[in-house]
């Protein structure tokens, strides 16, 4: 039997839609609607019109808890996890109030994802798993694996990593990295 | 400059007297006193003689966030800060509710701990780090780095990892390591 290799997740931004939630957020708040297309290439600090309203979403209870699911993203873990140990590895260390948020959250969304199977870190340079699939480059540079960016307004020109456009192009990466574990 | 080394430190039964806290806990609830001594080389899940308390306990708002610190942790671990980089690791995931208890606890008694250091995790096999100080055989097996078994009653009758007899016992390790290090 091989030994399946590892792939770490995030959650912002990756298996939760966090973009779709501030924009929602913004526009119940001020009755704005601003478009996906208008933040392409901003900073997730300031990708709002009011600039203390990320941070101030990112304190707000119940916020984390209630993030819509990235699309296709059940689905495409599901799959992989017949192939892959995933594990989901989110620095929610920084934001207390997430932690029990995010738990119960992916207990909702990825319930086939294991207690044993999930990180709450701060840094992740200390994750030891063979592939990284994350937005932010600082969690890909302190990566000592192989890290894949995913795709999202506030990365758009950053290039120094292998860019996965979304969960049905990481389903094409993984489908990949295993023909050519099994051809070679 | 040289690299500093890194140590995962786990919180109950290394960093945390939970030892202590079942004990006063159960003395609290029955009145009956059970000596340290008493309970050497039981398994911790059943260590008192009502076999569902430690369990219950643990499911009890608030435990977590009441443990008392275990001696000299705070002194030694803040010394080692100045050699080594120091990582607090806890299979915190299994308990959703102790993860903000344990936040806070650790802001608390280790406040010189930076929130990017903190991991609460299941599985502590894909935490990648040189040492990893913790008192479960589970915990120090998994891990692919040296493992240090910190003495308490439940682990006495394991010998396959080196022992470190209490805090101070874990300083003189250290120091050593560092001369070993310095001198090769």
């Amino acid at each position: 039997m091989m030994i399946k290799k590892t792939i770490s997740i995030d959650m912002d931004g990756v298996l939760a839609d966090i973009q779709r939630h501030y924009l929602s957020h913004y526009f119940e708040e001020t009755g704005i609607r601003i478009n996906e297309n208008d933040i392409v290439g901003l900073k997730e600090a300031d990708c709002l019109p009011d600039q203390t309203a990320v941070l101030r979403y990112l304190h707000t209870p119940g916020f984390f808890r209630s993030i819509p699911v990235a699309q296709d993203a059940q689905d495409v873990v599901k799959e992989l996890q017949n192939y892959y140990e995933i594990f989901v590895v989110s620095a929610a260390m920084e934001f207390p109030n997430s932690l029990l948020e995010k738990r119960e959250w992916l207990q909702e969304y990825f319930p086939f994802i294991s207690w044993k199977n999930i990180v709450f870190c701060g840094n992740k340079g200390i994750i030891d798993t063979d592939f990284l699939i994350d937005d932010h480059l600082k969690n890909l540079d302190s990566f000592s694996g192989k890290g894949l960016m995913f795709n999202t307004f506030h990365n758009v020109n950053e290039h120094r990593f292998e860019r996965l456009k979304n969960w049905t192009d990481a389903h094409r990466f993984f489908v990949a990295d295993l023909q050519n574990k099994m051809f070679n």
